[in-house]
């Protein structure tokens, strides 16, 4: 491939974004919406126009880092702690009944399966697929709605951080029970370690950045060095201690989120993600997707997949909201706003294709997933929102 | 390769730009400087820290079109009419004697060769490759000194550019003597439609982008259409008129440069451009280069050919400028400024290789063309002003 060609792509991707952006906020969607649907309609299910490569699948990675820090930059410190301990409570509901549900689906529709079978690990895998958040849409239609430093912002954004840690840790006990190779006790050991180190190297950096940042505000050294330092996080994170490259993002963001200067930074980096690399990144969703391939039997199971999906994050994430006393509404947003499912359902998914617990014809259900909950809970959100005018508990 | 792994090479080539550039500042030289041989350090030459993929590739590739877009958003259109004809009288020289005088050297190591023999080829190939100007570390350089804008910035960014032109042409015509698939004249011809193109089509984008403007001025939707159209021009100069991806960005911002939002678009472009894909673009060149494998007589030739490509383009552009009324020392900033080579030197070589014209060894010349003129150029163009504080004629 020559490399003009890459322009060709950006501009169609930048083009297409753009317009059913736009054309999704005259319909009152977000504008997510309207790039996702960009993806689709460019890449190989509709017009053919633009084929996934190395370089656009960087640059769409590049993308979901940035908009992670951003939002971890965006976050508000003391409100994080406050929610802390709730949130984590939402999470471990949120993968929990979606975990059961997914094995049940399966069993549903393939037979039960005795406990410990090959047939009963992969309905439990089908669960495991269930329980990765992937709030990165979330994020960004919060963040349209200016509502992402509220405390359900706030709430969502950790707990989805602990849900993918915690999903992290019952993929790998899953994958330990089948492939003697993984080992679930050093995978809470480095997540662990993760979090310390997190905490200790943030202080550290902390302290340094906003050393710099006494000395010289707002120059453009500031937003240089943190971007830097935001990839050198997603890259350590994923590397060293196996947690997602998007976590290790929105961690260096709350690192820098208390610098005096984190609101240029956060502008500075603003300007790149809505130029180009955010664009790119919600039109991959699309681009990924080829609906050519479904037949009759996978599409119903797919249904029912994405049913059971979003309906056991709303029922796990809302209930344990509203049992931590969030009002009825806010704890429904909750559990929408959870509901998300991203990248990491696809990597999980392509986890379990290695290890041979699950066959290739599932991937449709997954981007299924994928698709219908980055379109819908967008929409849901600023449904909810809409009707809640004024009602948020902040 | 893991996705993730983009991260550490971005951590890395960003870093170390930003503290070479720095440092390179600190020592009066321009940031630039810096940036390269932050390059070279991290790449195969020395550290090995970084090494060249597609994904940072296509990034340097989006780095350099994005630079030559901003040059054009940057252009005063009526100082560019005022300078064409000097321009191109100035580009005409500044490809003849870097031509005649590569084809002398190759002569005078090799010895003389007859009209029309392989070797003869051989020769006034190595005077092609000195040709090609690439403005891009010149735009740089100026840009950061605050003269892009001046008499002689202009002209030199449009002798560079019309340099571009005529370089492709010689390298068509030369290729073709060997080669029967290219034609000359249809190069010639593409190259005039590409103008007609760029004049018609820019003219109706500049009224559309106008009336866009008007109606929604400073919003985001407007830096994002140009930034489309930029990398649409920047695909199609070089797919369908076989004419260099800059030249086709660069002709892109001077559509838009006199667009009443300009420099709003151009401030939003700077700030993708050194937060993340300048640094890369700039070290990209250093990641290029292997100084491993060079041996003595390669050596002592690549000197020479350095010498030679440099002088050639003082004296070419220089007298040339000097005759077309320029101050002495104007003429040799435009000389020393039009002295930089870049990726083109390199595609040029790449072609004479394909066709057998050219052994691969010569390639290390052509780096260390490149990096020399790159470091030397802006130190040079510095130091030019410096001396010549306050005289400028604007």
């Amino acid at each position: 491939m020559e490399t003009y060609s890459i322009f060709k792509d950006l501009a169609i991707i930048i083009i297409f974004a753009k317009f059913f952006g736009i054309l999704a906020r005259k319909c009152k969607a977000p504008q997510v919406v309207g790039e996702i649907i960009a993806g689709l309609l460019i890449g190989p299910s509709v017009l053919h126009l633009v084929e996934q490569t190395e370089f656009l699948n960087g640059m769409a990675e590049v993308g979901v880092v940035l908009l992670m820090f951003s939002a971890g930059l965006d976050t508000d410190l003391k409100e994080l702690l406050k929610t802390g301990p709730v949130a984590f409570l939402i999470a471990c509901c949120g993968v929990l009944v979606p975990l059961v549900g997914g094995s049940l689906l399966y069993m549903g529709f393939y037979g039960a399966a005795p406990w410990g079978s090959e047939k009963f690990y992969t309905a439990v895998f089908v669960g495991v697929i269930m329980t990765a958040t992937s709030v990165s849409i979330t994020v960004a239609s919060l963040r349209e709605m200016g509502k992402l430093k509220g405390k359900i912002g706030t709430t969502i954004t950790s707990a989805a951080i602990i849900d993918d840690v915690i999903g992290i840790i019952v993929l790998t006990f899953v994958v330990g029970f089948r492939s003697p190779g993984s080992n679930p006790g050093r995978v809470v050991l480095s997540t662990f370690l993760f979090f310390v180190m997190a905490l200790v190297v943030g202080y550290i950096l902390f302290r340094i950045f906003q050393g710099i940042d006494d000395r010289y505000p707002h120059t453009r050294r500031i937003p240089i060095i943190s971007l830097a330092l935001c990839f050198f996080f997603a890259y350590a994170a994923e590397k060293y201690f196996g947690i997602a490259d998007i976590t290790g993002a929105y961690v260096a963001g709350i690192i820098l989120c208390s610098m005096r200067d984190s609101s240029y930074v956060e502008q500075k980096m603003e300007v790149s993600s809505y130029m180009i690399f955010g664009p790119v990144f919600f039109a991959s969703i699309g681009l990924k997707t080829n609906i050519d391939n479904v037949d009759g039997s996978i599409l119903l199971f797919s249904i029912g997949f994405v049913i059971v999906a979003l309906l056991t994050k709303i029922i796990g994430c809302g209930l344990m909201a509203k049992l931590c006393r969030f009002r009825l509404m806010d704890s429904l947003k909750i559990g929408v706003g959870m509901m998300t499912r991203g990248e990491v359902a696809l990597i999980v998914a392509q986890k379990g294709l290695s290890v041979g617990l699950l066959s290739p014809v599932y991937f449709t259900s997954v981007i299924l997933l994928i698709i219908v909950s980055s379109i819908s809970t967008p929409i849901l959100l600023k449904l909810l929102y809409a009707k809640d005018r004024g009602g948020e508990s902040l």
